[in-house]
């Protein structure tokens, strides 16, 4: 890994006539979630939005017409060889983010991926290994990370304000569109497993996940999951995700020892709040541990901190500018990705095995593709 | 299982003597829960208060001394030998309550325990095979199933209003009584695991259960759990009890092919919403199954039924007086008590083994003790 | 008045050419709301924007330019001199209202005027007076009377399901913005006092109304408000605006003898509940009616309508366009207008006085100007 | 006025005696509210239940046989005769307040009054200047003063920490009683027109007050009212009553300059909520004083501070015991009453005027009954 240490010299020319203007940024897919990021990358103080590329040149242009400056290609190889773009925002099938990440990087580009990172840990470690081997940001767009109530959550979490973590408990449920080509872990988990990631404790990891899931409409996947996470330290962390629900919850709870915060993300009057409630047990140093442990409960006061209201993927612009600017790793970098994408991994085995608990692996094999 | 088939002659006479006035019921325990059975069956209009027995004289004082008639006692033979005690209400800690009702039912009585029913299987088996052989009502004290919303909800969802059922997803969390000698699954638990009971389609059992816990304070035992069930016809009920949550929660959802009820227990304007929201996937009968399903979605109208506000327990006596007096099974018998038990132990032991599905039997060696 | 009853021979041609294609409509004014209008004149599907009229001619071609076909003019008689434009929508300052309206009208164009319809009884009167000489549409944009959730209570109303009426309670409180010219009176009970006179039942009209407002913070004019009004048949109407509020409340509930509904604007989820609750007095025929009267209340379910979601103004622009096809008079005509500016002009007259009741006038004077 | 200022002689041995042991309280009324008081009186620490007396004497007795010690009677003078007897609470009808209050106070007893303090001004002051004249306690039961919601209003307002008080918004609104006897204002607006009197900074009276009212169901009064209060310094106050909602609604906000407090009495779990949230205008000395204003608009956190529950009755005795003691005016006392019964006969008043508002004096004429 060479971010955060050094910079090939080559590059410095570029750096240095990049830093006087915008940072030149390609969008590879127009589909969905392309048009946010071409419009982000438009609007963006920090970047301009070079191409809009689709194998289908119609929507390219479609989406690109929008913005001045903005042109529309089908060739990926012509967004390569541009030298103003210095990052390409790629928002294709997963099954092709390893192939068209690893070539854009191969060309100097830095590269911010849509979630999941990729569709294999192979492919995710190759992405991660060339970005290394050519010292460019590899990002990853959890997109929640960088809303203003993860961005609290996540530093209060880090400054310790939470006490010990106790637990975490994150509902994703919806009327939700069944898809058929992806269950409904993999197509609403990737948010709350990417949250978790960016806000626990640093060294704080998922050791194991466990995962029941169920098709009760015969949609051919799972339409309703739940997961649960063994963290270090003994916390617990669990998903639930549903796509059959009438009603629209999304919460996440975050319980510590000294503090216990609530966010509710469809409460825009009080999106976050702080509780200063908890239990705690404490332990003297008697004979017996168990009959001389005194339980404690404070019950103080909530606050509901004021935050702006601001989309995720200008954070996600922020961080993407700032990480390459800064040549370091973004919050949401290529491990973090990879994460994200073994937690899934570990859920599809662990329905398929009827609930048992699969251990999470947080080695990456750097073999560069 | 001679209820609701027929009756012993000699029973006849008692009957007939007993329906000209109220039944007199004694309550066995005088601690936490007694003095509520007690209260309930001063004021019940279908029963008399005849005895409190705790083997602690002056509680069991203090607790009849309120009603007109009753009488204080820690002698649990003088109320078996009393012929106006018809039914005991026991209140006393699980691992008694086997042996008690066995000798209340062995000695002609009605029984109704509080949960759990017992602390064994082998236990709780013998109870319901004792209760047969002497043809007696041995009820179980899920008082909840006797609210009006838990009443609603069972006529809703056995009517078929629901349609098929998809999910079920229950959550109960506070800031709770972290305790010594019972998790949070046999302290919790046991309200929305008998809830689930009595109010799923008849011919829906559960098939296993699949759970994970934390004891992230060091209390000795799990503070957080899940409980994932596999219910007959694919669908998925789902348990979430937490002591540590400074937010106090209440909810089920009952989702179904048709309709999707939710109940909050905490929201007394609003504590049932009848949701004509759903999802349905249909298929075509052509070659390729999957891709010519088509997948519809309902939004219509919502609607809050009126339900009165009634105390579970004043219905709990209704149901023992109407088993009673009718020579039935009750709603919550010795069997929906057993259900509950192995549904606890199948938790129990899938928390030991890190999630591993568990089957549940749904057989009852009827061996009386 | 001649819409509704017969239609001049010389417009018969005019309109079977325009029946054909969409109606050509042009918007003066491009400050904060005439953009609004723009793009719901562009995109409406029976309607196409032929210009944008701003004596600023920068900021009506910045509005213009977004729209094909569409032209950016400072010249007001180039609009009314173009046989293309049937309709004029103005977004203009409300002085200068009956001035734009009245040429508009005389040259033969159909109006849609911003609120208030004119900033004084006169002018109002005028319009109305020129509209009707001239056989035009005078349609006042009153916005909100265009909503599902108004249009809803509109028709629940006019179908009597509430039974009689008993009183509306309207809140509008926000953390608003003070102004210099306008005080909240003016700014925010337009909205209210309009959904007022679109939902109350046919033939009840507002016969007086007082109001107290206050300026605690020194802004020059009422920052809080609260008006009152007496209804036709003994109902009672309440209006409470409030630009200090730090919660954002927008909710009007309608009471009647047989239902009761509330409609809370900013619950996406829920946005309107019909109580079937009530409270009923009925009187015997007995000498003494007082002593003799009964009063009965009940309690029953609760119905949330599902209702879409969709931008009031585009509702504005169905009404705009039917009733010009149709030559007919607009839900909210000159007329309702008139009563609207009748009301604000009696709650200002009433401030002033100390909350002295303002008899309400609905008669109109029909001078043409 | 002596209390405060100095103690006769002749009461100090009294005082000394009584000080060693609970004050006696008599209850004189065992309706309604009565019984409440009985409980309170008996199971307050510092005072204990005398005597339950009323002209029924069954009624008495019904309530007194609950409490060892009470004694039933129908006989008011021998209350009075009893050194025991400290005090007395009446809670009789409002019309025989003033007759048994000043019997009472020259008999020596320190007099708890349930609110209103009298039907008519007259009384009130007779009661008032009596209690002067005999240097004994004069408290009304505002019962939701003692309230630890309202004592935390009323605490945050007198420190300052709302800034300059700017408005005051109070909504009591339920399916209600609708009585024969008593309008809604009566019946409901005592609650919020004595917390406001409780809350209301030092030195900040209520200077005018105006009124509407409706009797939609023909039940013979006002069954919806809505009352508007101009303040010392600017700010407005506001009451709306309704015994016609099907909604539940216990709200009152005040708006300070520096902060705003929302107290929801029927949400348990954040009843009171503080938000730094605010408008500020502030002026140049310039010459043109509005167009230099400048308005300033703060969003910062919210707080909700946790607070105990806790009966307001028994802070009411506690209030009663401790100005007894302290020989000192209670927060409640008769001035207290005569302020609200003044409010609510200007409120009659003025919706018998058509809504002209009408001055609150804040005079009292001692003169002694």
């Amino acid at each position: 890994m060479q971010l955060n240490h050094h910079q090939s010299p080559s590059r410095e020319g570029g750096d240095d006539r990049h830093r006087a203007g915008p940072l030149g940024v390609a969008v590879i897919g127009a589909g969905y979630w392309g048009p946010n990021l071409a419009r982000n990358a438009a609007s963006h103080p920090s970047t301009c939005l070079a191409y809009v590329c689709d194998v289908d040149l119609d929507r390219a242009q479609r989406v690109a017409s929008t913005y001045a400056g903005a042109a529309a290609t089908a060739d990926f190889r012509q967004v390569l060889d541009d030298p103003f773009v210095e990052a390409v925002a790629i928002a294709t099938p997963p099954s092709t983010h390893a192939r068209l990440a690893i070539a854009a990087l191969r060309a100097g580009k830095h590269v911010l991926v849509e979630k999941p990172l990729a569709d294999s840990i192979e492919d995710a470690e190759a992405m991660i290994a060339t970005a290394e081997l050519h010292d460019r940001v590899l990002m990853c767009d959890h997109t929640y990370c960088y809303t203003p109530a993860v961005q609290y959550l996540r530093s209060i979490v880090h400054a310790g304000d939470l006490g010990d973590l106790q637990f975490v408990d994150s509902v994703r449920i919806n009327l939700g569109l069944v898809q058929r080509d992806v269950d409904v872990v993999w197509d609403l988990a990737p948010h709350d497993l990417s949250i978790l990631d960016a806000v626990l404790p640093p060294g704080t990891g998922v050791r194991s996940l466990s995962a029941t899931g169920a098709d009760p409409v015969g949609a051919g996947q799972s339409c309703v999951a739940y997961l649960s996470m063994e963290l270090d330290g003994g916390a617990i962390a669990h998903v639930h995700v549903n796509w059959l629900s009438p009603t629209k919850v999304r919460r996440m709870t975050i319980g510590g020892s000294r503090r216990t915060v609530v966010w509710d993300d469809l409460d825009p009057v009080q999106r976050v709040s702080v509780f200063d409630r908890g239990v705690d047990v404490t332990h003297d140093d008697g004979p017996d541990a168990v009959t001389n442990r005194k339980i404690a409960y404070r019950v103080g006061d909530m606050v509901a901190p004021a935050l702006r209201e601001r989309e995720g993927l200008a954070g996600v612009f922020d961080e993407l500018v700032a990480s390459i600017r800064e040549h370091r790793q973004p919050l949401t970098d290529g491990r973090a990705g990879l994460r994200v994408l073994r937690m899934l991994q570990a859920a599809r085995a662990s329905i398929d095995s009827g609930g048992q608990a699969q251990p999470i692996d947080d080695n990456v094999s750097l073999v560069s593709a």
